[in-house]
């Protein structure tokens, strides 16, 4: 077994129970050592204060969720962080990897929590790293795939701040094999694309609709529509929809359906999300 | 430092100066044992003989080459395996983590060795798992893209094996970050699309022609064609295309280039394999 496996089987309570560390919120842990200063609290300005030794920081991949699902890289960042600013990620496991002295910034969405802007998470990172501190930030997924990256990583480049990005398992990629087939497939499907469902309306459904499949996150409430759509540009009714949720974890569901049953198939659902859904033929090759 | 990494590094000479082992060469190895006695040795006969007892097969994505982006689990299961089934892989260091009491069997194409057919590999798989051994099938990036998974998996069910599929970083996601670019973006790239460039003939190109971000992998040779196609189809002459080549691996090269400019930029290069390139705006992103 893993050392680090058996960090985080042995910490990942002792983690939590530090409320100290995880309540009050991170966000309000991150105000309170006074770095949002104001919008006159540039970048430039913070690094200007404390450029005599900068820190680093690794944008990262957490993966589906599941420690194991975590690579080496993650793994060994996360152990050796002075700070870990975290989205909403498929699971904790990964925060079991941190030393006791590790600062923890939660800076997610989900729940209705406070919340904190954008523009407040850049400043985060460019302040810490200004201080000197290595910081680890901890996305859900891999960092390529709609992880907010580019305004985080600007910011970083306006400050000269180093920094590294660090790909992870994408469940786009990840989901499909949880729920047995692959998303390529030298007849049914030689080509997958990946976009996000959360505004069915932003769409260009029409450039989608000669495509063998589709790789949909963050579709749960649009489904019905995104079925409706894509029939309307002549995808065949009985093409095959997957829907993964909660991917890789304990409490994965998975749906079998197809664009014409899909909204029915689903109807009684408390909730889809997170989800990812398969849209294509290549889905025929499960056997679930 | 995690225990797997430092078995890594002690024992990755010692792993591969077990010549008996490595070479012959492992298609040789497999031959050896007998297990390919011909087309009516199938995989329901060879089940029959060795019912009493199966092993495990796991269909595993070894990421794109160094042991950083190889998952907890990845690591955890190549540490346990009997056997170990690879393809050319970006780098050996996964098998750096085998004990040496593991075969290991190696089934890739690459540099003009003797080659093995996929219904051999089939057999191989099917085979060592009937006889009661846990098996490693390690591919390259993630099996859910471009791994020929589904012929494999299709006689693993024949067989009533048992699998799981385990995906890992896809070279697809990790180059571009590799090169400092994501493949999204909020205005950029709403979604992106993987394919093959091995052929460009067998592409419809015209359902490609209103995407905003395209990733070819095995695209080297064809390049300039595909450049060319998609010009062809309205793409604008002056959209960025960067070619990755050996990402994530110490002799990775980046090349940054555009539609009109790719075939004459990459003209001189010995050898573009294997890469993995990236065609739209969200390449602007970058600071390469």
């Amino acid at each position: 077994m893993l050392g680090g496996q058996m960090l985080a089987q042995q910490s990942c309570g002792k983690c939590f129970g530090l409320s100290t560390r995880t309540a009050p919120p991170a966000f309000r842990s991150a105000r309170s050592r006074g770095f949002i200063a104001g919008a006159s609290n540039t970048s430039a300005s913070v690094v200007a204060l404390y450029s005599a030794k900068l820190g680093k920081c690794w944008l990262v991949g957490a993966g589906p969720g599941p420690a194991d699902y975590l690579t080496m890289k993650a793994v060994r960042l996360l152990q050796t962080a002075d700070v870990v600013v975290y989205d909403d990620l498929g699971s904790q496991d990964a925060l079991g990897f941190l030393s006791p002295a590790t600062e923890l910034v939660y800076v997610g969405k989900r729940g209705g929590r406070e919340s904190i802007t954008q523009p407040q998470i850049n400043e985060l990172l460019v302040a810490r790293c200004a201080e000197g501190r290595n910081v680890v930030r901890l996305k859900g997924g891999c960092p390529s795939v709609f992880s907010r990256l580019a305004s985080e990583v600007a910011a970083l480049r306006a400050a000269g701040i180093p920094y590294e990005l660090v790909p992870g398992v994408s469940s786009a990629l990840a989901a499909p094999l949880f729920a047995g087939f692959p998303l390529t497939h030298v007849t049914l499907s030689p080509s997958f694309t990946v976009l996000s469902g959360h505004d069915p309306d932003s769409i260009d459904w029409g450039a989608l609709a000669r495509l063998p499949t589709l790789v949909l996150l963050m579709a749960g409430r649009g489904l019905g529509e995104i079925a409706t759509r894509l029939q309307d540009t002549g995808w065949p009714t009985d093409t095959p929809v997957v829907v993964i949720r909660a991917a890789g974890l304990s409490q994965q569901q998975v749906w079998y359906s197809r664009l014409d049953r899909v909204k029915t198939d689903t109807a009684n659902v408390e909730s889809l999300s997170p989800c990812v859904v398969v849209i294509g033929r290549v889905a025929e090759f499960t056997d679930g």
